[in-house]
């Protein structure tokens, strides 16, 4: 038998107390959460942050918001369906749709490194309108600071977005029900499948471009057509699979997710078995989970069906009655698995 | 005579035509204001953007709320009277007080440096809260990157804020009227030379601290007095001269600017000297510029000198009849001279 130490020592898993940050920190799995509950959680005491959901909550005179941000450093700039600027733009209008928020405001903070050259620069800008455009927002405030050659990499942006929830659900991992349907809006993995292409230079037989795209619409037809949505959340960093931990564990619900039924492409597939990478992890730009209640399963399908990005829409499991925040994967042979979040960094700097 | 064009070679004045960003373009002065001219008002072309104001002034439902961002990119992390931490919560929380907004939420964005030692982010988190609880906000949703080592420095932060407008006035640059009273909140240079003391290794006799500190207190006094308050800009990055010609273009008024009532410590003002630099120029990061009705100077000074910082405040100028947009200052010895905006960079990453 092994020694149980060196077990532990040879253990894959990354070691959880550092004291440095990791670029694991950063990847949306096991160290990303932990740094969010030894660092950040304790320090910032409050009902928002300890929903930890996709954005804040707020309430201000008689107006429910919702606030969020999210910083972008992915690398390349650009790449195969997008570039930083869509990213920005897109990744914090969805986070306001993942509170069932209809988003109207962004700001803007651009972190640029001495030596970016203009034309990049706005190439970006330019991207960013575009996607500002589409999803029917207004950049009202911005920022540029400029750091030293080396100590940038060209160009980081944030931005924070302010929407307006008009809807009277709550939207929360606690929302969630046993028997609610586990929906995703489309196929997974082509976000993190363009940005590896393009850096490990592969060529695939058909262009994999990334799915960054604003889902805010999508969100706005289910609820005005009055399903009730208990919970969203986007699968951006971690993929799938670590979004659906996240959602278990914080509502302490198993959840029952059949394999067979989350839709992948088939390029994404082979393109991941090269690169041996696990689909339910690849990240993801613009596709979403929504927990809708059981009655209104057919319902939501065919609302999420009718968007134009919506065709791959599919139910993909249930909120089982266990409550010990498992979440279940019956693989496409029947022997389930239990999914666990990302350990480690699958692929750093992806968005 | 010199050749014009030899002539415009040998001038010190930056390029402004620049192919790629230098590090002037985030200094706050006349390039910065280019970038922001060329690049990105005529991309994102809206009401909010051209005001050009320190923040957005948003109306959802029936509530005046005011949204606001900046990047943190200061070096070093850590400097006499604050570090970036309490800069992210106060520089954010200011500009929504530069709105006359009651600051409510922040959001905070990391961008963190893989080998960043865990206890330097545990300390800068632990002066945000400290911030956050003397400004009285809440950090409210966040979101954590981590770049490649030699592709960030160390530690970046982005805050957005939101706060809530609950007076009528309207506090623009387009507001000031000719007679206008022109206060500064407090002494000005103290920020950007407790940064350079440390960058550069320099002591003097008396310790120089920055005067990073949250001034919206400051401000909902002089609003809740009645004062008539009709522009407020904080003097950070290029100092009170550059914000003072900012608002002289922005409203196309002139500016009459008494040097000799401008309050410099005489510590900031040797430091200045053998720096070379000049206090009107510095950086400052609790310092406020107010103008307010002519007929409510003095009250508005009594307001502001009762503030714990506010032992400084005074009467520096006032708006002229003139309306081309020029800021006079008269001299120590009398002889007027026009103020200009910071061209180049005086102090890169000061905050």
């Amino acid at each position: 038998m092994a020694d149980p130490k060196t077990f532990q020592m040879a253990c894959p898993v990354p070691l959880t107390d550092t004291e440095t940050v990791l670029l694991a920190h950063g990847g949306g799995g096991a160290l990303m959460h932990k740094l969010i509950e030894e660092v950040f959680l304790p320090r910032f005491k409050n009902p928002w942050l300890a929903a930890q959901h996709d954005g804040a909550v707020l309430t201000v005179g008689n107006q429910r918001l919702a606030f969020t941000t999210d910083s972008y450093v992915v690398h390349p700039l650009f790449f195969p369906g997008g570039d930083i600027g869509h990213l920005a733009v897109n990744g914090t209008v969805n986070d306001l749709a993942m509170c069932g928020a209809r988003p109207l405001y962004l700001s803007a903070g651009f972190i640029l490194e001495e030596g970016l050259p203009m034309e990049t620069l706005k190439r970006v800008v330019d991207s960013m309108r575009e996607a500002a455009h589409t999803a029917g927002v207004d950049l009202v405030t911005g920022d540029t600071k400029v750091v030293d050659r080396g100590k940038g990499d060209g160009l980081f942006i944030n931005t924070a977005g302010i929407g307006v929830i008009e809807t009277p659900q709550t939207i929360s991992p606690l929302s969630i029900l046993p028997g609610d349907g586990i929906l995703v809006s489309g196929d997974v993995g082509r976000h993190g499948i363009a940005i590896m292409a393009v850096r490990e230079g592969l060529s695939f037989e058909t262009a994999i471009e990334s799915d960054t795209a604003p889902v805010a619409q999508a969100v706005l037809n289910l609820l005005t057509a009055g399903i009730r949505v208990h919970c969203l959340r986007d699968a951006t960093r971690g993929g799938l699979a670590s979004i659906l931990v996240e959602i278990a564990q914080a509502a302490k619900r198993d959840l029952a997710i059949d394999e067979a039924a989350i839709p992948v492409r088939e390029d994404v597939r082979g393109a991941c078995e090269i690169l041996g990478l696990d689909p339910l992890y690849v990240a993801n730009e613009g596709c979403f989970a929504a927990f809708v209640a059981e009655a209104d399963i057919p319902r939501a399908l065919e609302v999420l069906r009718r968007d134009p990005r919506g065709s791959q829409a599919s139910l993909i499991g249930h909120v089982a009655k266990e409550n010990s925040g498992l979440v279940t994967l019956k693989g496409a042979i029947g022997v389930p698995r239990i999914l666990d979040q990302l350990s480690g960094e699958q692929l750093p700097r992806i968005c």
